[in-house]
């Protein structure tokens, strides 16, 4: 009985966006979305696991992701480099994924307080990956949890940007301009 | 009837920690804590609100004491720097506060989910004094987010390493360690 709907996964999203920015997300249900996307529930749990998947599908699998992209980069590169080299390049895939809401999806985000709770939460998992490949690549644990924290500062606040305006600059571009506005800042760190 | 109990609240504390560590964090009640440092429930709450306050109290002040900080930091400094000098200065007022239990309250936390995941919440908070803070010294508002997480980090990294060993440096001292430890990597990244 399962009729084939063309775009349902597109059609979902935008609709669950919709009601997301119309009532805030806390107050949308998974039967609302579908109903509003003119499809069923049932067709909803093929493609979301439930609501907030729509806003997060695949983020479970970033830090694996990005442990894995800083594997392939080139070894001469120091922990610090090699991470943001990595972030980059992971940030295509992403960027590819989320294009076409990003902006709207960051307005659900920034209205909600369980979200941004959630947020956190996925943050500290990108992290944690972050954290793994600096030290395979030879940093110290101290000084991998450190970078891998600034990582995450980068790549949230070039994310941001990007996501507010993302068909002015690629995501990759976005997170190395925020890499470079921290030298900048910390080149006058002094040094005693 | 309240008698005067000598070293409360101290007495009460160490119980707690020392349960912490025994039963782990969720498992221990306001009770059990009153009950090991032979006071009574009602003596607790005069000193702790509740049983994470053991930990935490006082951290609710902290995003408005760094942002208080940086207004008094000479105002020659740079936005980054003046952050990094708040920083360092209110260390000091924290380190004193919970030196004589750092170590061993790092490991409760360490141990407890439910911990962290307050933690990131204050954290947060914590990025979010210190964003107001750099705004109000001239940070635009992206930079600012991107600064105030980046300083969280370093505050994080660098109370981590103190409260490991909180009697061989000072707080302030492995503040500036782990900012230096970042300037030094964020030195090559490639300025195209």
């Amino acid at each position: 009985m399962t009729r084939w709907e063309p775009n349902a996964e597109e059609r979902l999203r935008a609709a669950a966006i919709e009601l997301f920015l119309e009532r805030g997300y806390e107050n949308v249900t998974v039967a609302q979305i579908a109903e509003r996307a003119g499809l069923t529930r049932r067709t909803f749990s093929r493609y979301f696991a439930d609501k907030r998947d729509v806003l997060f599908a695949g983020s479970d699998q970033l830090p694996g992701a990005l442990a894995d992209a800083m594997r392939r980069v080139d070894s001469t590169l120091a922990p610090f480099q090699a991470m943001l080299q990595a972030l980059a390049d992971v940030s295509e895939m992403l960027a590819e994924r989320v294009a076409e809401y990003a902006s709207q999806r960051r307005e659900v985000i920034a209205a909600s307080p369980e979200l941004q709770e959630r947020g956190h939460a996925k943050f500290a998992a990108v992290a944690a990956g972050l954290a793994a490949g600096l030290r395979e690549r030879g940093a110290d644990p101290s000084a991998a949890e450190l970078f891998a924290d600034v990582g995450v500062a980068i790549f949230r606040r070039g994310f941001d940007r990007w996501a507010a305006a993302p068909r002015e600059a690629t995501l990759a571009s976005r997170i190395h301009e925020a890499a470079n506005q921290l030298r900048d800042a910390a080149e006058n760190i002094s040094t005693t």
